[in-house]
């Protein structure tokens, strides 16, 4: 098959459904390249700047948007988050598949800009669960929890825009999941499908 | 998630490009139920009735087109195949997957009756591969083989009409990349998603 271009995978989901875990075992096992996101939120413990984030000032994120740099950019409590849009279609046009970790709003704005992108809704397996998640971190107030939970369900009712949802009830499972779901488009017939048959025409011509 | 009729895919692909093995290892490892196919064609060696095919006589398969018994229906080299439907009907209601190894012609008819089904086109990594396979088996005139090779090559031009399409060079990865189409198929957010919201907002009030 010919050489393609790479394809741009969105996966988003309610805060504390572990998508961000899935995304970084993603990362560890198939090595695909991550965009990185810009934020003026702080880091957390553990996060380096160049690779978790790009973490600015308030500053610095305005004159981004203000030059549109940005595939999509948001404000989730009070803190700005966006995706450079130059490292995102340069590494599409190097055939290097990209996954973007976003929230629900900013994947929306994403496969309005790229309508080709395809959008992974992952989904926690209760609202229940998702509280005792949420609670298990430890660094969420009561009020906070209660927020990120209504913050969930207004997401969820989002998942008719998304075109696959996957359940993290077992991570290795939902890992395993969201790796057949990024192969399996890979393998779908693309819809200009001339160059496909071309091959094997030449071939037969050769004889 | 509320329970869902099964899905039906369709296996296609020329002659010599394995796609019976494919469909074999499929059954294998995952149990997924076959349609068992009737046919006037002679049993190969080791072939069973009733578990490879419904061999019968000429006249008993055109008995089942009278009666419009065939979900799709075909001659292929002198042979008549035909998928019957209620076998196919009955397993979907109860909720499981069903494969069809049927050709090319078979599946665009299949594609027609119920377009929900998902159609994977098995290629041959080249021409020249498939007809060492060919010439492999040593089953085959080499008049048959030239026939064998002019056909694969008009039933890749109807790749097109395919979802999917999967290189069958290595045998283990063919199977893998099916198995993870069939997966993610599972994993599509359904068009009707409001069953899949209402039981999280359902969640939502309970409390």
């Amino acid at each position: 098959m010919s050489r393609k271009k790479g394809r741009l995978f969105v996966i988003s989901g309610p805060s504390g459904t572990g998508k961000g875990t899935v995304c970084r075992e993603l990362l560890k096992e198939i090595g695909n390249e991550f965009s990185v996101s810009m934020t003026t939120r702080e880091p957390r413990e553990g996060e380096v700047h160049g690779k978790d984030y790009f973490f600015v000032t308030r500053e610095t994120f305005l004159e981004n948007i203000e030059a549109g740099n940005f595939l999509e950019h948001a404000t989730v409590f009070d803190n700005l988050y966006g995706t450079p849009k130059d490292m995102v279609v340069n590494r599409l046009e190097r055939g290097r598949n990209v996954i973007l970790d976003i929230d629900v709003q900013g994947g929306l704005q994403v496969k309005k800009a790229m309508p080709e992108a395809v959008l992974i809704f992952i989904l926690p397996p209760s609202l229940a669960e998702l509280r005792r998640r949420l609670e298990g971190r430890g660094t969420e107030t009561a009020e906070k929890i209660e927020k990120r939970l209504g913050q969930a369900l207004n997401e969820i009712r989002l998942i008719g825009e998304y075109d696959y949802y996957v359940v993290n009830d077992d991570l290795d499972e939902a890992v395993a999941l969201v790796k057949c779901i990024m192969a399996a488009e890979g393998a779908k017939v693309p819809e200009a499908v001339r160059p496909v048959i071309r091959e094997y025409e030449n071939e037969s011509k050769q004889k």
